[in-house]
């Protein structure tokens, strides 16, 4: 077993950085908010996570220099350590954020990776993936991101791109995606693809009790319809039953390639997960090859909570 | 290295049964023609391997039954050798396959695989695949096969039915599959893709050499358009191209989940791959997520022809 380690994730929102050990037990924590985007790329984003960094130190009461250090970015990071494409972080997006980062802390080594890649290594290490060799880990945010473990190993590509599970097109006439091209799986099933639905839902007259509340169909997020099916709305619940079925479809995707035994839902759409999962276990075997006829693919939720990422970053810098 | 074994690839219309050694060097080969459908399940289909089998003795002229033996079946074969689905296979679907094979086969322990799965092997040792951790074999026939490789190995999944590339579905309106869902991958852009598109381009008045030749456009055969743009029918090079395109959204969908370094093209639709080949590249690089700001994947054609799933079958039997 390797010894403590310190993981950083770079969220869209906020910046959370852990000590940790190989066990997983948390030791210290701290946290700030993303800053907003710069001229250079990168470097804000650097500077706050040398803070945060010092922020840690404190809280642990301990120099923490010396120890391992992993950073978990959002987007297309390469594996040399390039953010290519990042829509939710736009400070750091095109940024050599591995040049960025040793310039800004000199004599510390960083393992950078990409958020969902790491929020698998922390499942599969400590989680819901735990003694499992295929699984995916989808994470559901604003858009949808995905960590891939095959035999045992995760998964990242020739470049690192791979898990960029939320731009499977599911339909090239569907609605316009920030990465430039139409339907992708992320404009159905996740934050972005609740709130469309709902919306649509609201002006099409099917969402009666919550636009009477709201008083138009155009003020409807997808918070609302999420809240009101959580205390038991029966018209926001057909919205997120809609949800649950792109969300499945996407699942039987990445089924027909990869058959895993499980996906672990993860992200920062917490609520909304949790009323997504029996929808989308329902809708999943009859949109599974063979649905039938094969064993069933679990749908479950993350263990790990908000910390998966940092943790995951974590196990990586101290060689998981 | 290891030494001879023999690989059988069990096909739609033949069986095919290869002498070969570590270095894929090929000592003899016998084919039969796959048996039709008949009651139990898998029967005819194991009575016809043996057959082969002997041809294939003969043809060596020498007794091989102490060889290891591997045997590659279309469609979704679990691990424990059942094949659970085989649309393109039907005298042998459903059935307990590893079971048939060892009660006709006594004492003559048999690996059995995927046919893509095989192929994806072969390509990977002895092939297009050489010395590359991540590619996706894409077998093109009435259907779409695959085989994954991630990370150095074959990706099988839990159950065995990793690969099933031809059902990611790109359209869930679109035509009815076989497989009972709709608008799967392999209705745009197989041998199956090529004669939807090709009838409906005809039926619509885009094909009028090929019509006027044929006299009526409901006789238009895929392979009708193939051989017509490989002559350079501008018509019919244009429903290539549309094909092209669907074949690029696909493996751009499997970038998404696995960026690998390669596609390799196999599979019985070589004709038409060799004319999809251009088509594909040139729609891929704006159908993948940042692909102009991404090392470009290559798509090349396979390099072991119509052997590829029996050599592959034999290495998987010498412990490849």
């Amino acid at each position: 077993m390797s010894g403590p380690s310190v993981g950083v994730d770079v969220g869209g929102t906020k910046i959370l950085a852990v000590l940790t050990d190989a066990d997983g037990a948390l030791h210290a924590e701290a946290r700030r908010a993303t800053p907003p985007a710069a001229d250079a790329p990168g470097v804000v984003v650097a500077d706050t996570v040398a803070e945060v960094l010092d922020d840690l130190a404190v809280a642990a009461g301990r120099d923490l220099s010396d120890l391992p250090l992993g950073v978990g970015v959002p987007g297309m990071l390469s594996l040399d350590g390039v953010l290519v494409a990042a829509p939710n972080l736009p400070s750091a997006s095109g940024a050599d954020l591995g040049a960025v980062l040793s310039a800004r802390l000199p004599g510390r080594p960083t393992v950078l990776a990409n958020d969902a890649d790491a929020a698998a290594v922390a499942e599969h290490r400590l989680g819901a993936g735990r003694g499992i060799d295929d699984f995916v880990l989808v994470a559901l945010g604003t858009g949808i991101g995905g960590g891939v473990v095959a035999n045992g190993r995760l998964v990242r590509g020739r470049g690192g791109f791979a898990g960029e599970i939320g731009h499977v097109v599911v339909n090239p006439a569907g609605p316009r995606c920030p990465c430039g091209r139409r339907g992708c799986w992320e404009r159905y099933a996740s934050g972005a693809g609740v709130a469309r639905l709902s919306r649509e839902a609201a002006i099409a007259g099917r969402l009666t009790a919550l636009v009477a509340r709201l008083g138009d169909p155009e003020a409807v997020r997808g918070e609302d319809v999420t809240h009101a099916a959580a205390a038991g709305d029966r018209e926001a619940l057909a919205v997120l039953e809609e949800v649950g079925w792109w969300l499945a479809l996407g699942l039987a995707n990445l089924a027909a390639v990869l058959d895993p035994a499980r996906f672990v839902l993860g992200g920062g759409l917490s609520e909304a997960s949790e009323l997504l999962l029996p929808p989308t276990r329902r809708h999943l075997v009859g949109l599974l090859e063979a649905g039938e006829r094969r064993p069933p693919i679990e749908v479950v939720a993350a263990e790990l909570g908000s910390r998966a990422g940092a943790i995951g970053a974590a196990l990586l810098a101290a060689g998981d």
